[in-house]
């Protein structure tokens, strides 16, 4: 079902912008979209839109009839604004956010900080820039179900002589109990998108997710893993965007197949203790350690609404909890310390070498 | 019940550490605590010793039988270590945890850094230090019962020529439901343990409370407030140290009545409810904002176990939770987003001008 975002035909792109199925009226106005429809700022807000009204349908009918999304547009007086939308206390989802948002100004100077800090050579000291992303965070109430996580995003700062522009994103799993065949499922999905566009992806990308989910002062992962990019500004700007299209229409089949299948499972009180705990622990990365979380809060005018609604619905901390050896939270706890290769990619390599 | 911890006599000394009523053995050795004994690290460390044990004590009486607090002695590697005691799933307190912590070794660079923004003028590089304090968060059950936390500690920097000491601290209440009269039972109580040292302390560390516990994102403080200091080496070492010595006996009087008053006042599920959201926010705060925190967590071989027992045992995020007009919920968050003068210092001072 993938359809191209880049059409020549005016009719079309006006069909695009109105299709009934987005979850609100994009944030720029429809008449600058139709104006300006090969600016990848357009394609990007249209891609965001698309991503989440599918995802949003896509979880609504895991759920029970009564249970929608919430919806909020908003805007931001800085420039810009966003659409979030908030499944809450469902029978299948406990707290499901989904949001995007299309911000413009400039850049706060710990942004500037931040990005050179990763190479990015700015010139000015004032510098304009654009945000366009979607992410998404998935809480279900059942332990084995897994917790999604996924964000893209484009960016585009305006320097002295030059626009910057860069793609980053990623999708990655936290599963309360561990489930092989899950993660595999998961991972084989994701190296699929990125192996479309280049062979290296997946190992690289792969890599880079479960460095960035770690807990330091734990020494653990917030879970299995993923894929997670930044500064993606290759090989071409159009070829960019078809990969992080690949990588955002991904999500869906690599998550849905995991609630269907455990939904219905059984679990007790002792299994909703130990989800608890771990989702205290996924508090715990996203408000020490995670740079969008981080940088959204100290952004001027920032909605912390929605950049909180990653946040679980219920959390717990114990002091000095420990699984049981051999227990199955024990498990867990040993990829959450030691990520795997799902997909045998590096025992591939060396077989091939 | 205060008596100096500076003792001169060496029988004296003796019995003070070896007093039966401490938590578990100094994390010094005896027999240095005894040569040292004019040494102010010496007295920090027995002042927090006995306010640990003192304050565990005044909780467990208002404990069931059965609930008593798991001590747990830990050494660090690099230098030092501490006493963390908690009880968690208390009838009256869900969790509570006392630690003191006595470390050494060299301050890690962003420290160093953090201090000199503070004014400290330090010309090496490589800065060997001290750090002795005692910190306390109690959760209570009821919701009726609010929140109390304290920290007090004393640091000693080795420069080139030069020892740079100080202390900081402070005592801080977080109300679910706001009750006036405990809040001024609760600030009289600190006022009178910074009027026998100084009558501009209450004021100036009541301001400096409300500044640092303030959620910034959501515009909103934590709690009610109380005193917070730091950098304090004036007037002289001693005169510094019994005010902090005033400040941390009255921690038990300014809390252990309103923990009598509430602890079995009626609730229902609305009301723990917003405990909850309103713990969330105290993670919020611990996690993203507090200096102490951020610190241990990023310092190595910290022990994150006892960094992390302030945040509550259960805590709970909603998407755009907004407390109905006139409610007790909002009649609360409007002192969160105002803070008072609880004891009319600031009319006093305008009326005898």
């Amino acid at each position: 079902a993938a359809y191209s975002q880049h059409k020549q035909n005016k009719a079309e792109m006006k069909e695009i912008i109105q299709l009934k199925n987005y979850m609100a009226e994009p944030i720029t106005p429809i008449s600058e979209l139709e104006k300006n429809q090969d600016d990848m700022k357009t394609q990007m807000e249209l891609l965001i839109m698309r991503i989440q009204a599918e995802f949003c349908r896509a979880l609504e009918k895991e759920e029970d009839e009564e249970s929608k999304f919430k919806v909020d547009r908003w805007k931001r007086k800085e420039g810009g604004g966003g659409i979030t939308c908030v499944l809450q206390d469902g029978r299948v989802f406990e707290k499901a956010g989904v949001n995007i948002s299309v911000v413009s100004g400039i850049l706060p100077p710990p942004a500037v900080q931040q990005m050179k800090t990763r190479g990015k050579n700015f010139e000015n000291k004032e510098l304009p820039f654009f945000a366009a992303g979607v992410s998404a965070v998935i809480h279900p109430r059942n332990p084995m179900v897994p917790t999604i996580h996924f964000n893209y995003r484009y960016f585009e700062v305006q320097d002295k002589n030059e626009v910057h522009w860069w793609f980053g994103g990623g999708t990655d799993l936290t599963p309360y109990y561990l489930n092989e065949e899950d993660a595999v499922h998961f991972h084989r999905t994701l190296k699929q998108a990125c192996d479309e566009h280049d062979p290296t992806y997946y190992d690289k990308f792969k890599k880079w997710c479960d460095d960035y989910f770690f807990i330091s002062h734990r020494g653990e992962r917030r879970g299995v893993g993923g894929i997670f990019f930044d500064d993606v500004d290759y090989p071409d700007q159009q070829s960019a965007f078809k990969f992080v299209t690949s990588c955002a229409e991904a999500v869906i089949p690599s998550y849905i197949p995991l609630v269907q299948k455990h939904a219905d499972a059984g679990y007790g009180y002792h299994e909703r203790q130990w989800q608890l705990l771990r989702r205290g622990r996924y508090v715990e990365f996203n408000l020490i350690y995670d740079r969008g979380t981080k940088f959204g809060l100290h952004t001027p005018g920032a909605r912390y609404e929605s950049i909180l609604m990653s946040l679980p619905l219920n959390a717990k901390w114990e002091y000095m909890h420990d699984p049981k050896p051999n227990s199955p939270e024990e498990k867990l706890m040993k990829v959450l310390k030691e990520p795997r290769d799902w997909l045998n990619v590096q025992q591939a390599k060396s077989t091939s070498t």
